[in-house]
C-alpha cells in the first residue's frame, strides 16, 4: 500500500487511551497521575509493555525520560522524535500528555503492521514529569535532556511531603542507567490538545502553532496601614487590597490597551492580616503577561508599571515590584509548522496556523531540533480540569496528521 | 477638700498602666495577652490584688467577669459601674481596653485616699474575652451578663488548637462561683482610647459619643470559569478575581456616593484556585458597612447589589450574596453623654460629639442601663498594632472626665 493511503486505526487509540484514563481515574471523569507516583508507575510500565509489543528497544535515561526506538532502514541517520507526558496536574483530564504519548505510538503500531520501513528510525518519548505540580517547575526532565536544567538540581526538587524528585524515580523503579543528554534530532513533533477555545471557536480540526508566546511574571507587594474599620474614616485610609483591585483590572485592560493578540492575568492573590474588620495593610499578586511579541509584552508591562506606581502613590500605599520569570517567544521551525498544515490538508482536514499560549516540552526541543507542534481541538476550551474533553474523532485526526508528519520527516535522506 | 477640686493622680495612673504593660509585653512595644492566657491570669492577678488594696470587695462570675465594689452610703441604691477589658488582640497595644479598667481604679483610689464617700456603691468591671481573637465571637462576657447570650454557648467557643473558653476558664482560676446575671445598674461609663483618628485630627482632648454605628456584615461569593491562562484568549474569560476588583472598588466608593458620615471595607478575600497560571473560579471577600443612620446603610447596600449584580452577569461569574450579622446602631444614654461632655468642660478639656464606629462592652451594657463612653485620641488613629498609642496627659485627662462622671452619677439619690 501507498504510504499516502496509509491511516491509523481510530477504535484502537480510543480503546488505549480509555486503558490509560483507567490508572488514576477520577470520580469527576478525570486523572490524577501525579509524576513518579504509584499511578504515573503503573502507566509507564503499560507503556513499556506496548513498546516491546511492537518491537521497539526501549531505554530509561536517569531522569526517568523512556524512550522506544523502532529502526530505520538507517541508523546512522539522525532520528525523529514524537512524544510529551504520561504525568497530569492533580484532578486533571484524560487528554493533556497522554495523548501526545499514546498518538505516536498508535503511529508506530500502524507502521508495525503495516511493514512499513523508513528511512530514519523514529523515537516515542514519555518525558519525567511535564507538569511541575507535584515537584516544581514543570517541564524538568525535557530541560535536563536537552541541556537546559541541571540533573542534580532536578534530582532535589521535594514535593509538598519533603519527598526529594531523585528518591521517587528510585522508587518507582524509572531511575535509568543512561545519562539524560541529547543527541542530534532530526525533526521533533509534539501533538497535544490545544487547551485554548480557538480552534472549536474558528471550527478548525487540527492547529499548527507557529510556536510559543513568550512568558512574563511579576509579583507585585503593596503595603497599606492596618486600622479597625468601624472608627476610621474612609479619608486618609491606605488600604493596600483597594489599590490590588484597581491594580487587576488595569492588568485586565491592558492587552485591549496594548491592541495586540495576547493575554494578561492575575491569578494569584494574599490579603493581610485578611480580617474582616480590619483595613488591610498587605497585598501580594501575581502578573502573567504572555505575547508572540516579546516587545509588546515589555511595552504591556510599562505601561502596567506606570499605572501601578501611580494607583499606589494616590492610595498612600508603598508598592514593590519584581520581575520573577521571563522567557522569550519561541518560534517553531517553519518547513516542519507547514509540513503539518499540508498533512492535514492532505487528509481534508480543515487547519489553524495559531500560537501556543501554553508551554510545553517542545519548548526544550526547540532549543535544540527543527520542532513543531500538532493540536487538536478541546471542548469548551477547557484543560487541566477533569472535565477536560476532545472527542474521538479528533484524536483520529490528529493522529493521523502526525502520522504522515513522521512518515515525510523519517524518509527524508 | 470640696469634689470639685478633686483630681486623679497622673503619676500613679502613669506607673500602674506601665506596670500592666510589661505583662504580655512584645517585642515591638506592643502587648499580647490573649483571654485566658496565662498573661491574662497574671493581670487578672495583679488587678484583684490592687482592688484589695483599697477594700474593695472583689467577685468573679462564672463567666470570669472580676468585679470590684466600693460600697457607697446607701448600698440599696443601684450601683454605678465602670470597666472595660484586660484582654488584647494579639500584637495588640497597651492602652485598648486596659485603660478602662486602670482608669476606674485610678478613681477608686483617688476616692479612697480622699476618703470620698458617695451615695451609692461603685462597680469597676473586668469583662473577660472582649477581643474576641482567641474565642469568637468578641464582647462574649458582657453579652452573657447582660442576658443577650447564653453561658453554655459561650463555655464551648473554642480556640484554634481546639480549647473550649470554659476549660480555660477554669485552668487560670476565674470561672467563679457567681452567676453571670445582670442587676440593677444606674449608670455606666466606658473609659476607651478612640482608635480612630477624629480626635487627633480636631485637635480636641476628650470624645464623647453620642453612641455606637450600625454593623452590618455580607459574605459573597463569586463563580468563575478556570482555565490555563496561555491558551485562554482575554475575550470570554470568566474571571471571578476580576469582578471582585470591580466589586472592592464599588465598596470603597459607597460612602462618598450615599454622601453620608460612613464606612464600607472589605478586609478579607479568598481566591481560588489562586495559581499564577490559572484563571480564578472562585472568590469569596466580606463587606463591613457601618453608618450613625441604620436605613443609610441598608441604601448602601441595596446599591451595592445591584452593582454586584451587573458586574457578576456582565463578566459571567455568578454571585451569591449573604447576610451574615447586622446590629442596629446603639445610641447612649443623652443625659450620661452630656454629663461626659459638662465635665470635660468644666475640668477644662476641649471635647467633641463624636460617634463610636467600633463596638464595645458598652454596647451590651446600653442595651440594660444608661450608658456612656469617654474617649481619648489615639495617636494617628492607631490601634490593635504594637504602635497603638495616647499620650499620658491624655490619658489623666480622660480619668478625670471619668472621676467626675462617676462622682455626679454615684451621688445622685
Amino acid at each position: 500500500m501507498d504510504n499516502k493511503n496509509l491511516r491509523i486505526k481510530g477504535a484502537r487509540l480510543k480503546s488505549t487511551l480509555e486503558d490509560m484514563a483507567k490508572i488514576g481515574a477520577t470520580p469527576g471523569g478525570g486523572v490524577q497521575r501525579l509524576a513518579l507516583s504509584d499511578e504515573d508507575k503503573e502507566a509507564r510500565d503499560l507503556f513499556v509493555s506496548w513498546l516491546k509489543e511492537i518491537d521497539c528497544e526501549v531505554t530509561v535515561d536517569e531522569m526517568g525520560n523512556i524512550f522506544g526506538k523502532r529502526p530505520g532502514k538507517n541508523n546512522d541517520l539522525e532520528p525523529v522524535m514524537s512524544g510529551s507526558h504520561i504525568d497530569s496536574q492533580p484532578k486533571g483530564g484524560r487528554f493533556d500528555g497522554i495523548l501526545g504519548v499514546m498518538g505516536p505510538l498508535e503511529v508506530l503500531r500502524t507502521l508495525h503492521e503495516n511493514n512499513v520501513k523508513t528511512e530514519r528510525p523514529i523515537i516515542i518519548v514519555d518525558w519525567t514529569n511535564e507538569e511541575g505540580s507535584r515537584f516544581a517547575p514543570a517541564m524538568i526532565a525535557s530541560g535536563v535532556w536537552a541541556g537546559a536544567l541541571e540533573r542534580d538540581w532536578a534530582y532535589e526538587r521535594t514535593d509538598i511531603n519533603g519527598k526529594k524528585q531523585g528518591e521517587e524515580l528510585e522508587r518507582i523503579g524509572y531511575k535509568g542507567p543512561v545519562p539524560a543528554k541529547q543527541w542530534p534530532v532530526h525533526a521533533y513533533y509534539e501533538y497535544h490538545i490545544e487547551q485554548g477555545p480557538m480552534l472549536e471557536k474558528e471550527g478548525k480540526e487540527i492547529g499548527a502553532p507557529k510556536g510559543i508566546l513568550c512568558l512574563h511574571w511579576y509579583d507585585i507587594y503593596l503595603e497599606g496601614e492596618a486600622n479597625q474599620v468601624g472608627p476610621t474614616p474612609m479619608e486618609g485610609r491606605h488600604d493596600a487590597l483597594c489599590s490590588a483591585a484597581e491594580m487587576i483590572l488595569k492588568v485586565n485592560e491592558v492587552p485591549e490597551k496594548m491592541k495586540g493578540n495576547m493575554v494578561a492575568t492575575v491569578g494569584e492573590i494574599q490579603n493581610y492580616p485578611n480580617s474582616r474588620n480590619i483595613i488591610p495593610d498587605g497585598v501580594h499578586f501575581t502578573v502573567d503577561i504572555r505575547s508572540w511579541d516579546d516587545d509588546q509584552a515589555l511595552r504591556a508591562w510599562d505601561s502596567l508599571k506606570a499605572d501601578f506606581q501611580e494607583i499606589a502613590d494616590r492610595r498612600g500605599t508603598p508598592i514593590r515590584m519584581e520581575e520573577t520569570w521571563r522567557v522569550e517567544h519561541a518560534p517553531f521551525n517553519e518547513k516542519l509548522v507547514k509540513r503539518v498544515l499540508e498533512s492535514a490538508d492532505e487528509l481534508g482536514y480543515s487547519s489553524l496556523h495559531m500560537v501556543s499560549g501554553a508551554g510545553h516540552d517542545a519548548s526544550y526541543m526547540n532549543q535544540i531540533c527543527p520542532t513543531a507542534m500538532i493540536f487538536v481541538p478541546s471542548i469548551g476550551g477547557r484543560s487541566h480540569v477533569e472535565v477536560e474533553n476532545t472527542t474521538w474523532e479528533d484524536c483520529e485526526k490528529g493522529t493521523n496528521v502526525l502520522l504522515h508528519c513522521i512518515l515525510k520527516s523519517a524518509n527524508e535522506r
